[in-house]
């Protein structure tokens, strides 16, 4: 969960610049009115809504009973969530040299949009790896399914049903977002382009993610490894990767795509860190998710290695604790406890001191860069995202 | 699991015809006294292993450890299998017209591999639906994972890991195979062609699972609702699509793919009933499951519904006694005392008669079609597969 902030782009982003074609099919018309980055999302949410339309011919000539699920994954697609990589696909490909209108700008609408659908997978099945009961403030797919399971009677158990359901419609989204690409009308170009990046990034985001589950069953605690994590995980799938594939896909050149892979790295380290800080501090009604939710679940992140090793060279007895809390079935009292004793060993300090050295550095990667005024204009305010202290 | 004979293809696929060109940098020679589906099935191998060689440089910048993960996927794809789905996209490329060698030929067989890619993710991830512990004489992921998880000593519920790594194992699958695809070398025209066959053939799998696991919890017993999960989780995944795709790929008249389609759906639905008798009848030695184990997990197939069917009408005890016992833990002498119910109520000639009507119907739409001597010397062999009584 990040704590993307409207306001920031609306203030920084240039109007002109980033404003988006909807194209002559369009769903939506842009109003006028929005901020680019609401208008972006709104072009994102007209596109995966024809998607899904479209995607209704096929489903209902399996069966009625597959539209129905398939309708699952689209009210899962649209209900929430920041659009953070297609923001940022767009973002690459205005930077790069991409138009803002015409049926190539429309093209890369549904590329970025498509992000969305590995996103789509990657949080349903997330949900059932770390068990988690709600999502966006609703139950997750596979609680809901089971809830549904059990209202109407049927037959087995009811949660591994839920779990059944929510693999398959997890991969579905994963098939799904291959599709949209494919059928993007992105040109072969383009498409030429874009294709090990796209493949680079599923492949990176798999990886981050089980060496995180192998990292939290091994009671990993070195900092190398939380911070692998970061990098494959979210860096490189969130900022680095959409990045690199929207100013890609636009045809920048080689200097410019390494300048943003480059500062889109440290960004989405940044990013992570402040997300790590979030599961500990962050308020329940911004993050979605219960206050201490990354202690419980026993998240190795880089936030407890720096504690850990702090309280291990002073605090032999606070160490423990932390050891003994990490994973634990924690009271809302436990979590505030160990809030102070992150605060207090100055691991807080030390996570804060990463990210304004990672967003330092990713700001003056970007000023030594080739980008343009205008692609300035528009990853700056990401920066400001990160940095942000919003607990 | 299908009773896939090499003797029948061996008999009848003229040397020739079907001999696989390998490339000049093809990591197998084949060996010239090979059938040709085993030279195929070889060249599948070898197109695997180079993808997965590939592979192995995006796995190791993330990890060590997701290099080893990596390779358990490769183990498992490489371990066994009948290749039944590429052996049909090559049936289909070369019954188009597609050439036996050269470039666009190896190209092929690379995307035919990929289809055991997809096979992968959906056999990983129906192991955890379910529940299976074994899978071609081998633990399957999730079981395999866990039991690790349990030596090593690791936090946390070990079948729940095991769980979480074949989800995201079977996700990379999944990812894994549209790389191939997208990495095969086909020709652009070839690629637009397959692009909707392929996105068609995932999402109908899909699909077809979903209705399954619906129709085994609300306790369906339609045969119509039994035959539509053949016709998409098997028919159009298995033979159907692959024929297509091989077929649409060398660019072959739309006639000849249409009769493909028709004969190709006809067939698979044989080849699903056959598989339902296996459930029931085979003999785990051959079909790698404990005898009865459809019963126990209470499948339902077209088997049960017509054996529902019959004893509704004639014996209410007997349909009592089969209800009670779909989904049951079942003993050996209950699971030998239903073969008898099947048996005796005639279900098992009625579904013997309709997998004799769908072969002669596919061979009556072979007959017709454009298809000439070579691809119906190709194709006739498969029809066999699904004839034999092999139990």
């Amino acid at each position: 969960m990040f704590a993307y902030s409207q306001p920031c782009l609306r203030a920084a982003v240039p109007n002109e610049e980033a404003a988006l074609s909807t194209g002559p099919d369009s769903p939506v018309t842009p109003d006028v009115a929005m901020t680019p980055d609401a208008q972006l999302r709104a072009a994102v949410d007209a596109a995966l809504r024809a998607f899904f339309d479209e995607r209704r011919a096929v489903t209902a000539t399996v069966g009625d009973e597959f539209v129905r699920i398939a309708d699952m994954l689209e009210q899962f697609v649209l209900r929430g969530g920041k659009r953070i990589r297609p923001l940022f696909a767009w973002t690459g490909w205005l930077s790069g040299g991409g138009e803002a209108h015409g049926p190539q700008a429309d093209a890369m609408i549904k590329c970025s949009a498509a992000l969305e659908l590995v996103q789509a997978c990657a949080l349903i099945h997330d949900d059932i790896i770390d068990s988690s009961a709600t999502r966006r403030g609703f139950p997750t797919v596979h609680v809901a399914v089971a809830a549904n399971h059990r209202r109407d009677g049927w037959h087995g158990d009811a949660g591994h049903f839920g779990i059944s359901v929510a693999i398959l419609l997890g991969d579905l989204a994963l098939a799904w977002a291959d599709d949209m690409v494919r059928e993007s009308g992105l040109s072969q170009e383009s498409m030429a382009r874009i294709a090990p990046i796209w493949a680079a990034m599923r492949t990176e985001v798999l990886g981050g993610q089980l060496l995180d589950i192998h990292s939290e069953s091994r009671g990993d605690e070195s900092l190398e490894s939380a911070m692998r994590v970061n990098r494959y995980k979210t860096a490189a799938y969130t900022v680095e990767r959409p990045l690199q594939l929207g100013a890609s896909a636009a045809g920048a050149p080689a200097a410019l795509i390494d300048a943003f892979r480059e500062l889109g790295t440290d960004l989405g380290i940044a990013f992570q860190l402040r997300d790590d800080l979030l599961g500990v501090f962050g308020d329940p009604a911004v993050t979605g998710k219960p206050s201490g939710d990354d202690l419980r679940e026993g998240k190795r992140t880089v936030l407890l290695a720096a504690a850990l090793t702090r309280a291990d060279a002073t605090e032999p007895e606070t160490a423990e604790l932390l050891r003994a809390s990490i994973g634990a079935d924690l009271t809302d009292a436990q979590v505030a406890g160990l809030r102070n004793v992150f605060t207090s060993l100055g691991a807080v300090d030390e996570v804060e001191a990463m990210i304004d050295k990672l967003t330092a550095r990713a700001e003056a990667a970007l000023a030594a860069s080739d980008a343009n005024d205008a692609a300035a204009a528009l990853l700056r305010p990401m920066f400001t995202t990160a940095t942000a202290r919003t607990f």
